[in-house]
């Protein structure tokens, strides 16, 4: 049985030209393939009628068609009436909808003290729909819409990620989606995430378990500095699907850290709910990126107390009391400053555990004790610490994010080993 | 005179799968609005001939063709090969890139003791060239290439970014790009960035200058939880360009913050450079992402010294001196509040700018006096303070992402009244 195809654009004259990165194409992908549909390519197109068009109706050949962007105010915002062009559809305004924008928008204005006047021409342009087009509701200001053209079904989403990620569900329970997803063949999808392991390791023990294909696709893919393995299986394929996971599980166990979603910050949280304890962070070159991550999770106040970003020396004194001794003999990036650190938080915020990061973000800083990339990560619990140092590629950006990554995962390390003591 | 066009095309089904995001289509993209091209399209698909010719005929048709990945030694990499096919030329084995090849794979055997017979086949494929097709020299095992393929000329490089990134300047110096790049027009770019003010004001403005076009190319993005305007003059528009760009200026003058590429981050950074002001942070709905934003610009540790992410009322107490007394008359979400933690870090991290961030950031947690979204923003001197209450739509992360830009925005509205006073 053959997939339906899906077919991604991308609207956007800032991505084109390459001035952001795009993050719609690669999350739609993800979600068609996982719903066992095969995305033949993602579009990224200016919003330019020349450059849109023929790219739209190109598109308008496959299966499903799933565009992003271009749903704005603006007069550069053209989705809608150009889909409706490729499609064949006269264009009407929406009664219903444009009272449902302009309420919103008169509350922006007022926020924002302007006067609606300068509103009205965008709410009328985004309750503008193509002939027989459905909306999907609204996020912000501008709707998602989905509409039958000539047997391809279109679904037009807003640009601004967060947004286009909370109608996408909404789309999934149309009929016209849904019509397309029964002609998928049915897939079971499972997890594997581990962390500390080469991609390439991964790979050799897929390799090792037979390698996918059978009914069973095995994706691996580095995210957020982890690897994450997902195996799809169509019927039948399940035992098949089985033993490569446990192949894969005992190659890499000691990395294996989550057969789920959750993201290590959740993971992290969940142990310190389950063993009642409460957690701070104390960062230097990470500037605050764990606790951020840690207070992305909804409900993290339940056992996230807080932290502090201690760039400064005099910070890393004042702030966590890390002794003026240990800073001369060993330096702010040093094991003895990083296990201070974690104390100091501890102490000084009155939690349960203490995770601290220091080290050389650069792209200045580095010497040739101490080149950029040297990070020390510490964890400290009531009864338990962990400690790692290491070595990280890449750029400030990544260096940070990786060592945002070992910080978290050093905590997780701590607390799964208390949890099984238990 | 218009700009020619490049169309990029990025291969790899783990890339159209959503599997890893592709960082060369943004790279090539702005390298050739740089150039002073037209990039219409980045197409990333996968490597299967059905995906990928189609896509390449469609691609031939621009004045230049980048296409990144497939370049490997195994059957799946079929860019070279499918290149050919869509430009109608034969294939050769080129004898001298075929001995460059096998020396690096010859050493590559021996480091992992595998015979050399096993690599012989990918070399000769690696060595195997459409007629007419230039070497651009060797990343890893695999050649760069230029071709001429009836007018449009074609620029086929490895798909690792490290990789593309080193052959790409060498393409840049083949005559053919060469001669491309010469019937590009010089353009002027101009970019002015807004906060505060919605993006259909900014496109009303825009509308009272009478639009874009006669030559002026204008992008209107939000980003950020900012509105970037993009003015791209081609020869003999500059004036105006200069007479939109006055415009917006006089509409929205009080909502214009920068007219260069600079984040708020480093403005504020630059402003306490010139001032030889040190900064703190006090977060506790944002969670540190205040402090990250600052600390991800190389350098900012000559003026940020740190912050404390204040998430428990007890480390609002505790770590920035928050009394007892505000925080039960005016709960932890207030004016008060957010004025004596801005304060509080101050004093006791030692700064001379604090900035301070309180609010609701959902989903639980919200009450009718004090709704999600609910935000109060503090930034104090050393001689003045800057305060604002908004109320913010979206979700958590949303209103976190909102609750970051404005208190930064409220940090610079400080920073810079003090500095036009001086």
């Amino acid at each position: 049985m053959s997939r339906p195809r899906a077919t991604i654009v991308v609207t956007g004259s800032e991505l084109v030209r390459g001035d952001r990165q795009d993050r719609n194409g690669p999350f739609l992908a993800s979600e068609v393939v996982r719903l066992g549909l095969d995305p033949d390519r993602i579009v990224i197109v200016g919003d330019a009628p020349d450059d849109l068009g023929p790219v739209l109706a190109a598109a308008l050949e496959s299966d499903l068609c799933l565009v992003s962007g271009g749903l704005g105010p603006t007069h550069d915002d053209r989705t809608v009436e150009m889909v409706a062009r490729a499609a064949g559809r006269e264009l009407h305004v929406d009664e219903g909808l444009e009272t449902e924008i302009a309420a919103i928008s008169r509350m922006v204005a007022e926020r924002l003290g302007r006067p609606y006047s300068d509103f009205e021409d965008g709410v009328r342009k985004q309750a503008t729909l193509p002939d027989g087009a459905v909306s999907l509701g609204l996020a912000g200001t501008a709707p998602g819409l989905v509409l039958d053209a000539n047997g391809c079904v279109v679904v037009i989403l807003p640009g601004p990620p967060r947004e286009l990620q909370r109608l996408w569900p909404r789309a999934l329970e149309t009929e016209r989606v849904r019509a397309v997803l029964a002609r998928a063949p049915a897939v079971r999808r499972r997890v594997l995430r581990f962390f500390g392991t080469p991609e390439s390791a991964v790979a050799t023990a897929l390799a090792d378990a037979g390698g996918d294909g059978d009914g069973v696709e095995v994706t691996i893919c580095a995210r957020e500095f982890e690897i994450h393995v997902d195996l799809v299986a169509e019927p039948g394929a399940e035992a098949r699907t089985d033993s490569i996971a446990s192949t894969l599980r005992s190659a890499l166990g000691r990395h294996l850290f989550a057969e789920d979603e959750r993201t290590v910050a959740e993971i992290v949280l969940d142990l310190c709910r389950e063993l009642g304890l409460t957690l701070a962070t104390a960062e230097s070159c990470t500037g605050g990126l764990v606790s951020s991550r840690l207070t992305a999770v909804p409900g993290s106040s339940e056992v996230f107390v807080g932290g502090v970003v201690a760039y400064a020396d005099d910070v890393k004194r004042a702030g966590l009391g890390v002794p003026d001794a240990l800073l001369e003999e060993h330096g702010a990036v040093s094991a003895e400053v990083a296990q201070a650190m974690a104390q100091g938080v501890r102490e000084r915020l009155g939690a349960d555990v203490g995770v601290a990061v220091t080290g050389v973000a650069g792209p200045e800083g580095g010497t040739p004790e101490k080149p950029v990339g040297l990070v020390f990560v510490h964890a400290a619990g009531p009864d338990g610490e962990e400690a790692r140092r290491t070595e990280l590629p890449g750029d400030r950006e990544m260096v940070r994010g990786r060592a945002t990554a070992a910080a978290l995962h050093l905590a997780r390390k701590l607390l799964q080993t208390r949890h099984t003591d238990e």
